[in-house]
């Protein structure tokens, strides 16, 4: 069980960064690289065309015109979780409807505007059809975030 | 392995149907069935709460403030999909943004405005991390595309 | 007479507790809470079941995939004030759309982007329809708020 | 118990209709009427200035650079519902955007792009408040829609 | 030969101070006043009545759902210029549809958000039409901004 | 006393005719050319320069990338009515920013999409200025037009 | 001199036709092609890897996320154009970012929305930097552009 | 073999400079100037219709209702390159409309909104069509580019 992580460009690790923190939480092996659709595409495609031999499933991160996660879905069988980032113009619109409105055949699963822990918590979503115990961390995860939300409610309630 | 298609309106079905056409092709057993996440929110969480029982995942389409998708998967653990359906205004871009920018901790995978297709190829991808057999189906879907794109490619050059 | 002030999310009471203020200068009694429409869906529901019984009406704020308001609609069969909060993408057109683009039947009484105070004086405006006391207030409020800008207007011709 | 419905345009009514029948069917009182904030401001004014003295609440629909809910907002103390209206150009966003985004101090409860429902199922829901056999008869009209959506449900799943 | 510079809040000033400038190096004798369209309605309707006795023409600045120019023109019959100013969300957009898309019948003269010195500008060449003084001292004004880009171009030439 | 209304392309003719009509009615002289400042940029910059000596204001009509108006503007002293045509894509918003978002020092007084008629009555409000006649009409019309909102007004109470 | 055309799916063709009649025109060799970024990412690869032995540049006309002008642009090294197609949603916006928002390396010039025309004339211009006969021919194309506003311009004014 | 390289604004220059660094690195002789389509429309003119004697093609940087580019292109027959410059309003959505979407006949090349390097490398890759020694380099350059992602992917990989 093993996820690959592609940034487009390594300004993007900040952002993606608090995914990776979500897989260490989960106990799912990832490998994180840069891999431009744009400045490396031979590399792109390669890595797409071997990624089911080493991986259940592909998150692609980038920005602007972000092709990277729909060209990965174009080669791979395996799904593609598309993370858009958010870059100096656009407020990140770009990326979103670069990565959302693939064509009929070439889906790409598509989280929100620099939604890192949500392309992350996809993918364990996604490996949980296979494997149980995921599952089984994933509710303790929905758990302690519905318990977080109680204790603000808590914490609110005596404040004001 | 199961899937479950629910929409928020039957007026939904026209673009839906192209997901389920899907389905049949690759012999994925799904059921498909309107309920509302604002008309309908006591079945909508009744059902979320038991989906993981009879469905390896949710596919959730909606228009509008199109809440469906992401109240289904504030309950459930299951992977869900959405598909945002274009309505009579705004072209669209309410029912993008209601799915896909889903605040942290409850992900949705989003894909194209009226993209019924891809969200059930999406939906056969993830089911074949576990389903072997899926896998090499898609492999073949994907030959076939690439099939009919060269076929066009040689019909359009002997055409002009 | 008592009005549900709900949060999608704790670090939405910045915004939210400028509404806060303006139900404590009209003497409205309030219960300001945290209640996630997708963290904790259950408790959501459970609230909105049981909200006429306590409450006149409810303002839901939220952003983002901004459900919470349109959720508590669904349940409830009190008036619900939708607060749309900006978030850091999308300059608050997603919470906005997500809010007020509702279907037919479940209608959310939509103010301006981060418009907390708005969502109070309109709270404010409907209780009054019964509560004469507060139309009172209100009429005086008002009152203030012109003079207020008549001052203005004085101190800005004095000092061009 | 009186509602007034004031349109900018009579070319506002075919959208308008549909919440005038909302009205008739729960039995509200209103008076619908053609006021235009830039053509008869006069009007607008002194409409707005008596309104109270008649009316429980104001819903105003109005398109384009739409200002007749904020204008007659900024008068009266009533509630004051707005409906945008989608006209030619811009898909609604214009209607909307002046609609919703109202300064601190003079709130317009926003509905949906021509949801004349949802603007009348509002003003029920408001006027609920006050009138206890409003809010019966909105149960029921949830209890009917809840009822036709799992009819719905039901026929769908027999029909695919 | 007067120019009346409405705001719908002195928190407009910053931005239209840059008007003023113009008007005074125009020599163009004007009134700065603050005057809401929502919170002073009946004075912003008394003004626009009245301003014909002493105005040529009327610049309305306002920003989010900026009714002020479009009521003004509602009521006056001189020209009215829109200056939309740009607030906390919407990057502006919400203020330059709620002034540029009036409806049939009413127009305001819309400039660039936050184009306060467009707004003079042009009420000076508004003005220039009756009097002759002005054309010139417009034409001399063109002619220094030409001048101005010449050195400028002058300096970068040497410059890289 | 004579307007020019210069058009980028003969297409834009069926929505400027509107416009026409207007200055039919208020005995407004004018000529209606093609002149493009993309395809015929000698003939854009020729007529604005000599624009003075024949005109008292020019209006300019464009879509797309709509640069028409702020060209002659550029050029000629005098004021410049723009007025943004909606073409097959973008809804207008392309034309509307082209124009509307002027530098400083060059205003084009921009009118709404598709809005011909009110590019001729802001020409009418501007000549007015001058030509006390036109100020006269005008009020007439405005008080045809506020008569007119009165009969729609009668006419649908009566109907209703 | 040649130049590729590729088109992302047949369904461009109609759009892109009005570019291949420029050619002709101009007596510029071209092959049309479809080809998918996506559904045949090897052949686009291997096309682009190939394409400076056969072409002077590439047009690459596409849709929704557009993604093959750029993948063709990461590739080879030819100037690549890049067309958007506006589809069924979005007006082509999509397209049009997806084309244009390329990051900083690999530039796509990028022309209007179903610029067909525009695209193909730019690609004449491209290659006018080195063949003399097409900068002759582009200066007749454009007389005859001006010759033809022209024309329309003395038509509109005798018609009027 | 040179390009002129036209800011709208000496404002324009901390964007356009990443371009100029782009022609230093390649040995792309360049003039950069100041000219302004709406301050010096003569001298726009004028030099574009020099321009072809001295320059091999035109880069025009614009902001806002950015018209530099086109009209530019209107009069050269040179192929000119649009770059977008973003302003404190709209995001730079304003200025990528204006330059982009060019009416039928006068195309401009654009590039990503602040994108100065790509504008310049563009400008590159159609001057590679006549002179090889280009072609060399920006084959030269696409390969450090590929090397310095593959080197950014080996030491994130090191360093997760």
């Amino acid at each position: 069980m093993k996820v690959a992580v592609i940034m487009g460009s390594d300004s993007d690790l900040p952002v993606v960064e608090k995914g990776l923190k979500v897989f260490r939480k989960f106990g799912v092996d990832f490998d994180a690289r840069v891999i431009s659709a744009h400045r490396t595409p031979f590399e792109a495609l390669e890595f797409a065309k071997n990624a089911e031999n080493e991986y259940d499933l592909i998150i692609g991160a980038a920005g602007k015109a972000a092709h990277l996660p729909g060209v990965l879905a174009g080669v791979s069988t395996l799904p593609v979780i598309g993370l858009p980032i958010k870059s100096s113009t656009m407020d990140g619109l770009d990326s979103l409807l670069s990565i959302v409105q693939m064509p009929s055949g070439v889906p790409v699963a598509t989280v929100a505007i620099n939604g890192a822990e949500n392309a992350a918590l996809l993918a364990v979503q996604m490996l949980s059809i296979k494997y149980d115990e995921l599952k089984v961390k994933f509710k303790e995860y929905k758990a302690e975030m519905a318990e977080a939300v109680k204790q603000k409610d808590v914490n609110i309630q005596s404040q004001i």
